[in-house]
């Protein structure tokens, strides 16, 4: 009996999470759900990017337990911003398509070309959630280790791209990108992965390029 | 009635934990129970910990989703080792009292000093659990930024020491310690803080005086 609700509310999310994806495609809004630890860097990661694409118009989901410190950086730069708080005491550790279905709704994406859902920090639980993205990227800071992709593989099963963050402070680790890149594959063989630095810029191309071919094939496929 | 029943199993797994903390502190083994996000270095933590306290007898008990990586590290240094793995896809993201009464049932603690449970990375769901320890520790790493207990204040809140872990990196990040210390007292005014190195030692004295302390105030409350 329980596990039969479960079943529905499940089923109910995964339709939804579909729903969220044909809509966004056909109004040639590129969505990416950006999933990692607390503290690789998701912030810094969008705000560079958005500063160096001024001509793409950026929308931002903000997904924490709470605070709205991310937000709050965000409204800063000018991008449309919209809060999800799962709640002042621990919260649910993840977001879901209804949620993010909600936010949709009431936003203005007039125009949006590219839109971030920054989910709770949290190399777990928003895995095994679909939120309707067209891409799944895992963040992954060098700081956190070689190891992080054998130990919560799920995070990288599921995402379509890896970007591994704070590389300006490779000199500075006992950590072999080598190793991480590796380890990655090791997980999800076809795992496109972007070592990058939002803060010096360094291996910010490919993924700006990314970005926008993407969003290009998105319309095109109107 | 499902609610009842979760009723029921938080019940249950309350009073295990209660069993634990008892049990432990009457036969002089001092639990502490440490959560952070994934990659904070909890196991470099442990390993230096070892290390510097050579006539203590430790034991450790592994929780991850998947993989014995942490483990092997562990058994390396000749401390005896329980490895909880949470399931291959996508698993439990947290640990609980029950599984650790297993754990404990199956480990020979005769001697044993300390035991440390390097909880699940993640900083999220673990604080919703109380699993029996003697001492919640949370270790934030300097590289995850300043914001951080106010984005995860429950593993704060939880917790009676934090340990601001990975200091040597300061030199390289826009990171203020003492922001981090300010913002970890906003959450929890009680915590007693330990910003330390497990790379360099720097700050390790402490710590380590803490943990001695500790164990032998419950060896006199016997």
């Amino acid at each position: 009996m329980e596990i039969k609700v479960m079943k529905k509310i499940l089923e109910a999310s995964e339709k939804k999470a579909e729903e969220i994806r044909e809509d966004l495609r056909k109004r040639g809004v590129l969505f990416l759900n950006l999933m990692s630890s607390p503290g690789s860097g998701k912030t810094t990661l969008i705000e560079r990017t958005v500063r160096e694409l001024p001509h793409l118009k950026f929308a931002v989901i903000e997904g924490d337990i709470q605070t709205t410190l991310d937000a709050r950086r965000m409204a800063n730069l000018g991008v449309q911003t919209y809060q999800i708080n799962t709640g002042p005491f621990g919260g649910d550790c993840h977001l879901e398509a209804p949620w993010i279905a909600t936010a949709l709704s009431e936003m203005n994406l007039e125009g949006v070309d590219i839109l971030f859902v920054e989910n709770i920090g949290n190399l777990v639980c928003p895995a095994e959630f679909d939120i309707g993205a067209h891409f799944n990227v895992v963040v992954l800071s060098v700081t956190e280790g070689e190891d992080k992709p054998l130990k919560y593989p799920l995070a990288f099963r599921v995402s379509q791209l890896a970007l591994v963050s704070k590389t300006d402070l490779l000199p500075y680790l006992d950590v072999s990108l080598e190793r991480i890149v590796q380890n990655i594959k090791a997980v999800n063989p076809a795992m496109e992965i972007f070592p990058l630095s939002a803060k010096t810029g360094d291996g910010f191309d490919p993924w700006l390029e990314f970005l926008q071919e993407r969003r290009k094939s998105l319309s095109s496929s109107l």
